[in-house]
């Protein structure tokens, strides 16, 4: 089976751990079987392996999150980059497309949509085999993944079924419902819908030559900054008069804010901190280098980074978004395809940066207008090419590049680097890339 | 009259804002009139000096804390240094030989001791001047300050005065009693002792020949190390049959933990924070670059400087000090004679850290046998010397200095500097001083 994974855009609620340019399915507070920490991605992508080693994994994601997922899954997965956000149809779309007529996948061939930020079971990726299976079965053009309500949630959509059998012909749907008509709709053995649904790609490649003008992948990509902001759901599952629900009655978390994403963490403390005997009920991030103490604390969240720091209240954490657009929106740690970035010191006219560059991989070959470098070598080996010139690069090297200059970073093994950038203007905008 | 300030030694009550190298009294939360931020021992010289502007004070204090007093009050006042801590008593006696054979204070001045970290109003300072006042009448060797107990305190000694008058001779000292006990001294118009005490210079200096063999001021520093450790209270005070009382009834606050420094914290928000609506009689100080965001906190400090972060209830910080003692006492900011000195970035075989110069001042010719160091400046103007090379240091410039090579900086404007140093040991201790 063909598993299209959609990583939707940055968020703001798990803030400071996810910010504009790190999703919340990159942050790694999970934990697989071997105690190594996981992301939520790197967590869905072995789950999905685990129940179906023959599954084809696609991600459609944004260019933003490209270098985060291949630094999380390196090459195990195919990523479709959307060129800019429009919504889950056109996504959902642009990957059929990828699968149609980039990587061959035959028309008949089962293809399941999941987005990638549920905290779940193996037994949700055996119900998304479910789908497939069903799918080629062919009993309709469209068959979801339902979620067996748990209380009456104000929060989801729901997925009226006709019946309450395992899988069931889809009677309605409905929005978000207040309190008591979400616990009539549980009566009619009604299910969350959680974007989860699966068709043949022909069926899909259809219905997009149908709504959209496109001659195939290529033209879509081209035309895809054209295409109309709209769901999958609105565009095509609630207009669909074949279609199917199967109920998933397992565990199903979405970890979208903070205390829920407290209730999921593998451990209570992540990096250096120390809680006193009388905390309860909290948890604590630490992706800094100082120590957290924390005393006293009662069902609160802590998390720093090198964003900044929450200190919260779980029930309130929900309501973080309007504090946090109201700071400032600097990014100081980005994962990036090479490694990472961290911002260590920022002051008028410079900014000093640490590059950690994995074992055999490059930065692109570039120039600033507007700013020099200042690089020391602090840990590792490898080789800089400078306007044309290599240069053998070992701890304690120095390299200046004038604004102008075309340099690149190459890492022989794993290697560290201090980076002080001095101009007037530091921007990221400020690049330009060559081949070299 | 003549002042001597016992500035004590480090302390972690108040970490992460103090640490072994930043004693509390140096920490910038209160406010003068005109609104700009003052630490406890500017806020006491000023007081003093608002008091008494004819006051000489003298600030009694170890090694580590002189560079921070000069940078906070520059050369207003003299700085008597301990060669090692010793307690109270020896650190007096110094500070009383320095007034006497190397200040010239005549023996028959009025000298007051104080410790620097109470948080009073001015009253406090115009008591102390009426210590001075009756050391002058003469009517007794000793003349202290009591403290008009407020609640029966657990935490301090008590002076029995023979009466409840304002001035009134001392009947005994008392250890800090139970609660009950404390209720029968306050019926018996018990003071807190406070430390504050004041005499004759030429009364202790003859009380100091009685008790050590010395010669004069020099001799006692060249002998400091072999002194006994034993407070002026137990080895003076208590002993004393001529001793008076001063009863001061104005405010008077240790702030030696977080709960009573955030009860007189100038703002609720110190740096870069913000707290929602549902925030209740919380404090912040955030020493980092980066924001804090505050939701549902009650009761609480939250408190973050380049050393680590506290996020305690305010009733359970003053139980903090075996976590601190737990975490690295790795020091990542001090104030030194020249400016601060920030570590950014620590990996094993390097440390980056920021050094910020003012206008003017100078680090000393030095060198250092297991590291190199790569400067680069970021702003300002300065030069450096190298090996005797004299070199002009403006923005961008770059400068490397090899394990052995002597060196210093010297500040024209403020000058910032991001330093890498790389070895093997990187450590405090590896340093050779040398003449210019």
């Amino acid at each position: 089976m063909n598993i299209i994974l959609l990583s939707g855009g940055s968020g703001k609620r798990l803030w400071p751990l996810s910010n504009d340019v790190r999703s919340k399915q990159f942050i790694q507070l999970f934990k697989d079987e071997e105690g190594n920490y996981e992301s939520m991605v790197q967590r869905v992508y072995r789950q999905i392996t685990e129940v179906s080693p023959e599954a084809k994994v696609t991600i459609a994601t944004s260019k933003s999150q490209a270098s985060a997922i291949y630094h999380q899954l390196g090459d195990k997965v195919s990523i479709c980059v959307e060129p800019c956000r429009r919504d889950t149809f056109p996504a959902i779309l642009l990957a059929a497309a990828y699968l149609h007529d980039e990587a061959g996948v035959p028309e008949e061939e089962a293809v399941a949509v999941c987005p990638v930020d549920p905290y779940v079971e193996n037994r949700y990726y055996e119900c998304v085999e479910k789908l497939g299976a069903l799918v080629r079965q062919g009993a309709a053009s469209l068959t979801l993944m339902g979620i067996e309500p748990t209380y009456p949630s104000e929060k989801y959509g729901y997925i009226i079924p006709e019946s309450g059998g395992e899988v069931s012909p889809v009677k309605e749907f409905k929005e978000k419902p207040d309190l008591k008509t979400a616990e009539a709709y549980i009566a009619r053995h009604a299910l969350w819908n959680a974007g989860v649904f699966a068709f043949q790609l022909g069926y899909l490649i259809e219905k997009a030559h149908s709504m959209v003008d496109f001659t195939d992948y290529r033209d879509l990509y081209a035309k895809y900054e054209t295409l109309t902001k709209i769901s999958f759901d609105y565009a095509v599952v609630e207009k669909e008069p074949s279609i199917q629900v199967v109920r998933y009655a397992g565990g199903w978390k979405d970890v979208g804010t903070w205390n829920m994403m407290a209730e999921v963490m593998a451990d209570d403390i992540k990096g250096k901190a120390l809680m006193d005997a009388t905390c309860e009920n909290t948890q604590i991030v630490n992706e800094l280098n100082v120590p957290i103490i924390a005393m006293g604390c009662k069902n609160m969240v802590i998390a720093a980074s090198g964003d900044g720091i929450l200190v919260s209240d779980k029930e309130a954490s929900s309501h973080m978004k309007p504090l946090v657009e109201k700071v400032s929106t600097d990014v100081h740690f980005a994962e990036k395809s090479w490694g990472t970035y961290t911002v260590m010191d920022v002051q008028p006219g410079s900014m000093t940066v640490k590059l950690s560059m994995r074992a055999g991989e490059c930065l692109s070959y570039h120039s600033h207008d507007y700013r020099e470098e200042v690089w020391t070598v602090v840990s590792g080996k490898g080789r800089s090419v400078v306007d044309g010139m290599e240069q053998i690069l070992r701890v304690g090297d120095v390299v200046t590049v004038a604004p102008g200059c075309r340099h690149m970073i190459e890492a022989e093994t794993d290697l560290d680097i201090i980076e002080v950038q001095i101009g007037e203007t530091i921007s990221v905008a400020d690049k330009h890339k060559y081949e070299l």
